[in-house]
Formats: structure tokens, C-alpha cells, sequence
């Protein structure tokens, strides 16, 4: 188990962050771009590898970004609004999915290792006991949020702090062991009736619109969860344009670690890949921050979740997979990692037209009609 | 370079070939699908990659299948309806692309490393020198097709061979290094125009919905490859029952060497990946020859030739990748390698609920609605 001091500046540490957050490198993408015309095929026969590994460039600022350091962070925290009854679960399989986390017989310690990914396990608030172990990362800023439904899910200064954790802990793992591309996951009964509120809040939708069957509910809890995401909107009123509060009033403390990571990936120009629904939370109270942070994010896949795609289009970004999946805890963007990691070998390993000496075709002299 | 003694009864080598194909085995399956009802995740919370994984233990008989020994082959042949200007490039590109698979310069290079497969690049017909190497399957069953806007590919014995050829080389990969699953792809300037005319006979569609722009034709070679697909239906008058004749009037050879390789894979219980619209072309052949080979494909990613999706959906296959992907080789295929071996390895190392001590859902005993 690692213990760490708390962060002592919550406020410093993520005014700095922001601070340092900056758009995509034009240059580097554009030069990823005239390589990717060079190379032996014809122009943009690789399609979305193409654009994935261009994007890459620009978040990295190299114009061929080598990505051999692969973390993948799950953070895990429990909710009170699953007094609501909006899950199929009942709230100790946070504690319990954690601890097989750490055990390794999870579906995303197989995706990780498949992708060549160290697994990083955060307790950033479960209700229940969890075994010490090497690997978790034990933050536990509360067991468990308040019920939104009722209330804010944490003060305004537990939001801060969050999120700077978030910040301290990516840092760390930075400095430690380099990451070169992070996908960020969760694990949280009740957070995707959280991350349906923050969705709804950030884009205007009606709560049933985004509110999805999480892990698999009926008809009649499907519509405990509508309702309790209306609540939540009703009593807390949150302000689109204030991430922090947003994060306060309807967040868990795992999507303030994970939207505090997506912070600190930006600072950093580390590609950060956005998992599920709830992982597409995070990323929009990061985006409310500091939306900058943007143009650092990669959308993995397209979750069977009706939030998420709204999630996505709010932050203009289209997924590269769409494989029906509904699972969280980084499996998406874990899979994800594999094919920003195949898109950028193309961009740094293929032959040119040149050094191959194969013939061009008039297609790849007048761009294609 | 590696060569062979020619087959010496192709017709004998296919039939048996055939004889030896069996629909996919449903108890594998079932068991498949049973255990992932137990793993650690909401029941079918993997989607497709669920779904990946029940369809590989079916083919391969193996409730738990390994893909540990992996294939790409890429086979390459020349077609004389290049004179009716099809193609934006010109034919001599076949044999520079063959050398720089040698090399290890093409996409299909990295894309196979990345995957760990090894790759296998079979002269089965190009009109140009190719200059020897120790990676190079040369069968050489002609100098490139004749014109099939003009009359037949090439003959029927030809076309037989060239499929026997394909199984005969697959075997001998399987006899000397083994293969668990194997990705079939291409390259021959020209081969989308075979691919859109066996395409339209088998599917009974108009040339003009299934050709595409291959490498990236302009508007006039684009109609002058309609032309050709179309004459080369009217003159050829390819029965779409007989596969072999289809694969003779329409057909490259490097398409029949694929064919025989889909066939040989089926006849292996191995998991034959597809890849773009030649790929696809040739699994429509194997399939016309023998119709229980189809459950041995799995369809690898969405090119955006219209002739592929035509194809698949005649084969009844989804993809799993739609990544606007166009350039052939089995780079498409390659991919759709990764995520196959990942579904695979979901199913067999998860932990069971039980393992890992963590609490069903009511979900997983009462099916979600």
C-alpha cells in the first residue's frame, strides 16, 4: 500500500496546473501530417490511424511521438445516492471489484497487460475495508459522496482537493515511472447515475436522455435513477461554467481524482484517453476548468451508455471503437491505448515513398477530389 | 526465397480440403458464453468482444482458445484490366510493394509486429522482378491475369491451383510453425476492379454500387472501372454457384491463393481474419465452394470500399474496427488480430465471481429485459 501525504495547497496546485495547460502543437501535427503523405500508401488509406496519430502529435508537441510508458489509472469511490436504489449492485462490490483489481482477475488488469499498461488502483473513497497492497493508492478523501439526490455530494474545498490529489498523484507516477499515454477508469456503484447529472448539467440534456442503464438496471430502477438525477439538478442547481462546483454538487471523489489526472495529462502534453460514461464526466469538469485540457483528451470508444456519446459531442471528439461496451473501469480506453500506440509506430516505422523507391501515384501530387 | 514443388493434384488437394469442413462447433461455444456469464462484469458488459471471443471458441472447438501463433499473409498478383485504366497507380507498384514488405517497410509490417504475428508474402502472379529473398513464397502461377474486361482471368486449372496452392501453403505454415489465427491480405495493382466483379456476381448487385475508388481513383477512372466491372460480367457470364469459375473469370491470383488459404484455415479449425475488399473477395469465393467455411471468418474492420460492406453482409459478418480504413496488405486484419487475442484472453483469465469473492447482480440470474 502507498500512503502519501495529503496535498497541502489544493487551490495552488490546481491554479498551477491550469496554468500551464496549452492548445495542441500545430506544428508538430502539421508535420506528422506531410510525413504521413510521404509514407508508402496511398494518401489517408490508414483513415482514423492517420488522424489518431496526427492528434498525438499535437498533444505531445513531437512529430512522431514514441509512446512506450502506458499507465492506466482506475480510481474508485462509492456513492450515497445508491440509497436511491440506482443500482443492480449493491454498493460493497466497489470495495470488493477493488480488491480484484488488485488481484489482477479484472477485465482491465487483462486489457492492460494486453496493451503493455501498469495498472495504478486509487482508493479516492470507498465506504467499504480494503486490504492494504503494494499497488493501491489509498487517498480516501471520504467513504463515500453525500447523496446528490439530497444535496452536494462534498464540500466545495473536498472538490478542490480531489482533483489537486488527482493532480499530485499522476505527477508522482510521472516523475517515478514516465507516462507517455494515460487512459483514466473508475469503479463506483451509483457513479453513473453521477456522471449522467454532470452530463446532463454540462450540455442542457434532459436527465432521461442521458441517463443510461449503467451496469444493468431494469424498467423500474431506470426510472429511480431519472428521478434522482432530476433531483440532483433540482436541489444543487449546478453552474456549467464552474467545474469545481459542478464537481461538488454532483461528483464523486473518484471523478475529481480522474478529472484532476486529465488536468495534470494536459500540463504535461500526455495523451489522455477517456474510458466510459463516467470516465466522459471527468473529462468534462476538466474541460469546464480549463478547456484547453481539450485538445490533450482521446476518445476510446462509444459506450452503449446514452450520456456518453453526449459527452463526447459536447467535446467534438468521435471515438475510435465502438464495440458495445459498457464496463468502465479504463477497458475502453485501455484498448484504445493499443491503437494510439499501432498508429504512431505506423507514423514513426513505415517506409517512405522514397527510401522504398516505390512509385507515386498523380493521386498523392493532386489531393483527391 | 523459399520455393515449393507445385501441388501435384490440385483438384484432389481441394476436394479433400472441402471435405474436411465443419460448421462451428456449438458446445465450444455454449461453454464460452456460459463462462463469461460467470466472469467479474455485468453480463455482456464486453459487448463485441464477448461476442469475439464465443465466435473463436466455436471455430477453433476450445471453450478457452489461445491465439499464440499468429499469421499474416500477404499475397500479391498482377491483373491485366490495369490496361483499361483502373488504377491511379501503375502496375510496376505490385512488385516495389512486395519489396517493401521484404523489407519491412509497408504498413503491414508494423501492424503484424504490433500484433505479434509473423508474415508470410507470396508471389502468386506479379508481372515484374522480384529480387529473391528467405521471406518470399514464390509461386508465380503467371505474369499477372489476363484483362478480364476481354474474357477470362485465367483458366479453370489455373484457378484450381491457384487455390491448391493456397492450401498448400497454409499447411505447411501450420505443419512448421503452427497457427492458432491467421489474417489474409493483398496487394496487386488493379485487384479492387477482380474484387467489385465477383463482388456484384455473387451478390447480384450493380457494378456501379460495389466499386469503389481503390487506391484512389478520380472521377474518370472511376467510370472506366465501372466500365470494365461491368464488361467484364457481360463477356465472362461467371455463375455464382461455381466458385472455382467465378475465381477463373473474375479472379486474381493472388484472390484464388486467399481463397485456398480461407479454405484451408475452415478445413483447420483455425480463425480466418478478413480483411478489405479483395480479402473479402476471396473469402466470397471459399465460401461459394464450400458454404460452412463462412463460420470460420471473422470480419475484421469496415473499409470504405461499398463493395465490402456488400460482401459482408452476403457472408453475414460484422466488423469489429471501422476505422475508414482503405489500403489493404491485411492491415485492416492485422488490427482486428489484437483485438481477438484480447477477447480471448477476457474469456480465459477473468476471474470468475466466485474466484474473486465479489457479489452478483440480480442481472446476471434473472436476464436484463
Amino acid at each position: 500500500m502507498a500512503k502519501f501525504e495529503p496535498v497541502t495547497d489544493p487551490a495552488g496546485l490546481l491554479a498551477f496546473t491550469v496554468s500551464a495547460i496549452r492548445p495542441a502543437d500545430r506544428v508538430a501535427a502539421g508535420g506528422a501530417d506531410a510525413r504521413q503523405g510521404r509514407l508508402t500508401k496511398p494518401p489517408g488509406a490508414l483513415g482514423r490511424l492517420e488522424s489518431l496519430a496526427t492528434r498525438i502529435a499535437g498533444i505531445t508537441g513531437l512529430e512522431r511521438p514514441r509512446l512506450d510508458q502506458r499507465l492506466v489509472i482506475v480510481a474508485a469511490g462509492d456513492h450515497g445516492v445508491t440509497a436511491q436504489g440506482v443500482s443492480a449492485y449493491p454498493a460493497e462490490v466497489t470495495a470488493q471489484m477493488v480488491a480484484n483489481f488488485l488481484a489482477g482477475g479484472a477485465a482491465i488488469n487483462v486489457l492492460a497487460k494486453h496493451a503493455g499498461a501498469r495498472v495504478r488502483v486509487v482508493d479516492a473513497g470507498v465506504r467499504g475495508e480494503i486490504p492494504d497492497h503494494s499497488d493501491l493508492l489509498r487517498l480516501r478523501l471520504g467513504p463515500g459522496t453525500d447523496d446528490i439526490s439530497r444535496g452536494p455530494a462534498m464540500s466545495r474545498a473536498l472538490a478542490e482537493r480531489s482533483l489537486a490529489e488527482g493532480i499530485a498523484l499522476f505527477e508522482r507516477e510521472r516523475t517515478a515511472d514516465g507516462i507517455q499515454i494515460v487512459a483514466l477508469g473508475e469503479m463506483g456503484i451509483g457513479n453513473s447515475t453521477s456522471a449522467a447529472a454532470i452530463i446532463a448539467a454540462t450540455t442542457g440534456l434532459a436527465p432521461r436522455t442521458v441517463t443510461g442503464r449503467g451496469t444493468g438496471v431494469d424498467d423500474a430502477h431506470f426510472e429511480l435513477k431519472v428521478a434522482a438525477v432530476e433531483r440532483a439538478l433540482h436541489v444543487n442547481q449546478p453552474d456549467r461554467m464552474d467545474g469545481v462546483g459542478m464537481l461538488a454538487a454532483l461528483g464523486g471523489f473518484e471523478i475529481g481524482v480522474l478529472a484532476g489526472a486529465y488536468l495534470a495529462a494536459a500540463a504535461a502534453r500526455v495523451p489522455a484517453v477517456i474510458d466510459g460514461v463516467i470516465s466522459s464526466a471527468a473529462a468534462l469538469i476538466a474541460a469546464a476548468i480549463a478547456p484547453n485540457a481539450v485538445d490533450s483528451f482521446v476518445a476510446s470508444h462509444l459506450s452503449v451508455e446514452p450520456g456518453h456519446l453526449a459527452a463526447l459531442r459536447h467535446l467534438r471528439l468521435e471515438p475510435v471503437l465502438d464495440l458495445n461496451m459498457r464496463l468502465g473501469e479504463g477497458s475502453g480506453a485501455a484498448l484504445a491505448i493499443s491503437l494510439c500506440v499501432a498508429a504512431c509506430r505506423l507514423l514513426d516505422e513505415m517506409a517512405t515513398f522514397d527510401e522504398a523507391g516505390v512509385s507515386d501515384s498523380d493521386a498523392a501530387v493532386e489531393p483527391e477530389a
